[in-house]
């Protein structure tokens, strides 16, 4: 299963956004295009892959929604009703690390950081090793922040499980496109 | 310059769609994924990227939306406010062929499809070439359609223009995946 870990550094933790201003839901609009980049491809959905997002906007931080491939229905392409999944299930009270169900497929607790890291982490490095040349662990974890970045908490949280720190290529790119490159290597690898 | 045309089978003609249901204006929600992908980076727009949207739903088809990353301003990632643009420029009275002026970088005709395939042809097959290997002419087009892929007069307007065919990797994929990916081959190359 490929795994995938976004970090929203201000992404709402409360159902009540607009879904007519996404952006000002603290970049909602990145969280869908990163969902569907993660499960989106021509005439389906990828079932083999598991997205962790991690919000942590106001007005009650963190919340972690996980979309489960297996599970999934009903997800369409498009960030509108992709953010009204994300509502449904920051509509569930979390009871700690517990994974409340939400929409099929899709379940929200609130964990720390260290809580959603259980495997070997890759993450993005424009000084790291090509993507086209690295061991990339069956297991792996790919750990992805916005325009934000990690901050120094999350860096040392990641630090004892990175076993790979690799570059997708000369251009800095957003989370969505990133994962979009990431499925190709692994595609290509027939991971 | 890098050029790409995007072939929407059934994309709205007419401003009149609503933002609230990107869907149901033909899929307009792709052709706004379709130019986030052309000109989004991290921290800003690609410059030198030219689309082409050619939209062919009703009412009044067919209509092509041009952007220029030269020319664009306050071009947001979200698939709303892109669509917004979108309406703006369907707005514009079109008056054959010419290219008229709708916000900053953006401009509308009515053309057919051989008026805009003003150069060589890369197109994507699955039994094409592997895209890491092919040889890629730097004026070329990449012309892509959607979930309804080119229909027969198509594939003849496209036929003698046509220099290489590609494939990017062993998945179908989205319009807006592939732009990804391709802009990753040729930033790798510095193209």
């Amino acid at each position: 299963m490929r795994r995938f870990l976004f970090l929203a550094s201000r992404a709402a933790t409360a159902p009540a956004f607009r879904l007519e201003d996404l952006p000002g839901a603290g970049r909602m609009d990145l969280v869908c295009r990163v969902v569907t980049a993660s499960f989106v491809v021509s005439h389906g959905l990828r079932k083999d892959v598991r997205l962790d997002v991690l919000l942590r906007g106001p007005p009650d931080p963190p919340r972690a929604v996980r979309f489960d491939g297996a599970g999934l229905r009903n997800l369409n392409p498009d960030e509108r009703s992709t953010a009204a999944l994300v509502q449904k299930a920051l509509a569930v009270r979390p009871t700690g690390t517990y994974w409340q169900p939400s929409t099929p497929g899709i379940s929200l607790s609130r964990p720390g950081l260290p809580d959603l890291l259980d495997g070997p982490v890759v993450v993005l490095d424009e000084a790291g090793e090509d993507v086209r040349d690295a061991t990339l662990p069956p297991e792996a974890i790919y750990v992805l922040g916005d325009d934000r970045g990690f901050a120094e908490d999350d860096l040392a949280a990641l630090a004892p499980k990175v076993v790979a720190r690799v570059r997708l290529g000369p251009r800095s790119l957003h989370a969505d496109q990133c994962i979009v490159l990431l499925h190709n290597e692994l595609d290509r690898r027939g991971a």
